[in-house]
């Protein structure tokens, strides 16, 4: 086989969608740049101006992406003083994208900020640089520079690490009786995602098996703390640790967000031991 | 021009949708695996949980496909005894994906099944099997795995062609006066595709030109046979072959599903001889 | 780096949506012909046969593309007398697609026709053209050619530049005191793009920080002349001009084409100066 630079591959996550030709501009932005580059897109279906979600996709997919750039956009500050950044990690990965936190959490699961520096070189953007549209004329120009070998250091001062934007991550609120959750995402299949993980439901003592309650809104629903969808019958609500370690509501053979008229943000109470 | 292995290419279509990252995470795996594997996504807009549907679009679409290794996921069963399968075909083709039937009419159309093998050897998977992602643990690596050449029975032990899941194909009824059809699929044209080839068509002498009475659900409509859009009039429903060569129900200009109310696996009253 | 040949890349815009196998088919057949082609998806979000949008879109984004085989079909003539096209600009780039006024403008941008010719030698077609799907039988199979180094008049006979079919571009109404346009285009974040550019709004002396009156249908909504979302403040309707130096209308933080009910092809009166 050939022989790939680390920096050959550039992923690309956004709040983009696919219906427009944003996404397919950065491509073509990138490609003049950088024929040899692969971009890998990781999902354009980030929720518009989230990022939240997006920071939070990023760090659960990044480990399954091969090193290389990361470019992210989810940037409801275009066209602000917010910095537009490249960042590298402790395993030599380097992000790309705009200083509102969405690039954070997924360095610092990477071992760490080791650089940062602010994308302020103009011969790395585009000739012409919108105030609306910086994933055309910024981020994927600088991406597709630094994946055809220009310098971190080339493209802009460095920044502090202490000095990036950074998200609050909601924290769940784990008592002895009760968890105060929040949902964090809803996927495809309406599989509700929350703040929690095993260890949360280790500390407060739920087995698998348990049968717990869940209150969202006004509603609540009796669940099950199973290990898999076919540890339930067809209609059971289930909470289960889902593929990125996440535990998650979702309903055997349904849609648990669309019961539940659940959406990110919102806040979920379980009730552990149910009488 | 290079000279491509014909292993080079891994199609790969799912009901993951694009909303999310499963897809673009089961990229990532794969171009971690096999760099210069190359990935044709087919469609990952099969219905949710729908094996029927992407067993049809599996084996509609693979003749168009250069032979290499065929990915597909639309996987209800994950988390269960389901097993995980490689199959080969007579003409050199590789399918991985869920033992649910899904990928057996694409084989079988490629000059029957050759070889099968149970995907049971960790050592092409990846490090931690979840329980509730296989596309991105088990068989995206499998796939990688062997478009980077890895020998099919290295991947587990061997199965019996016979002892493999088959789905059971709806056959239409063709009587002297009435076709009892299904709906097997609509696009985003609203053409809505039933489970009728032109054989079944001429076997009930139904010229080009002829009109017919269609009956979907309570509602009666007429259609004209019809060779394509361009023979009928705006507004006319036609019945049509369409471009993989199955009857299917239109309306020139306009939405066909949308009208009927139709879905899959809905039942279609043909009446051929309206006096 | 590898020297490129121009042909290399294909740019590839539809109205096939991303649920069906549409678009993953045609990359499929790009593939078989020439393996080494390099597919950029510019969008295939276009509405169903919306010819003016796909022709806009795709003159839009083609200065951000590498130059190569530019496929765009947007085609509710497929199964007509419609011809099918491959053109060449001053820039050397190719299009491929009907001959239905949707390659011009982009062609025209590029520097005029250079050549015309009607995609007539069945060679560099697949064997079996279906009347219903020319993308995947008859257009993605020329394409693939090109790329792979066909020359033009192979393709089949000249036609003058001048016998090819155009589309009416909607042209705004400029007055002193008002301006008639037209909604082009709907983003996913809600802006409404309109065929006005700067210098229509120059014209009128409407300079940054006017505030203006809009009518929709029977609505009308006070706007503010912006350069960008940041100069306004949340909840705002701006007039301002987007990235690809059209005028548009956006509501800072909001949907502007959810509040207005906007619809491409929809009439706007903008009032300049409100008393």
């Amino acid at each position: 086989m050939t022989e790939y630079s680390p920096r050959m591959f550039i992923t690309f996550l956004s709040d983009f969608g696919l219906q427009d030709d944003f996404v397919g501009t950065c491509h073509g932005v990138i490609k003049r740049i950088a024929p040899e580059a692969e971009i890998i897109d990781i999902t354009h279906g980030i929720q518009p101006q989230q990022v939240l979600q997006g920071a939070l996709v990023l760090a659960n997919t990044l480990p399954y992406m091969p090193v290389g750039v990361h470019l992210a956009v989810v940037d409801p500050g275009v066209g602000t003083a917010r910095r537009p950044l490249v960042l590298e990690d402790g395993e030599g990965r380097l992000y790309v994208g705009p200083d509102n936190g969405l690039l954070v959490p997924a360095a610092e699961a990477g071992g760490g900020i080791a650089a940062a520096h602010e994308l302020a070189n103009p011969r790395y953007a585009l000739e012409r640089v919108s105030r609306t549209f910086h994933g055309r004329d910024l981020f994927a120009p600088a991406a597709a520079h630094l994946a055809a070998g220009v310098a971190l250091d080339e493209l802009g001062p460095p920044l502090a690490a202490d000095a990036l934007a950074r998200l609050d991550l909601p924290e769940p609120d784990v008592g002895e009786n009760r968890i105060r959750a929040t949902v964090l995402y809803i996927d495809r299949f309406g599989n509700v995602q929350l703040n929690l993980t095993r260890e949360h439901l280790q500390q407060a003592e739920v087995p698998p098996g348990t049968t717990i309650e869940v209150e969202l809104a006004l509603d609540r629903y009796y669940a099950v703390a199973a290990r898999t969808f076919a540890d339930a019958r067809k209609g059971d609500v289930i909470l289960y640790e889902d593929s990125y370690r996440n535990i998650a509501l979702a309903i055997s053979g349904g849609n648990a967000a669309e019961l539940f008229g659940a959406a990110p943000g919102q806040e979920v109470r379980i009730r552990l031991r149910v009488p």
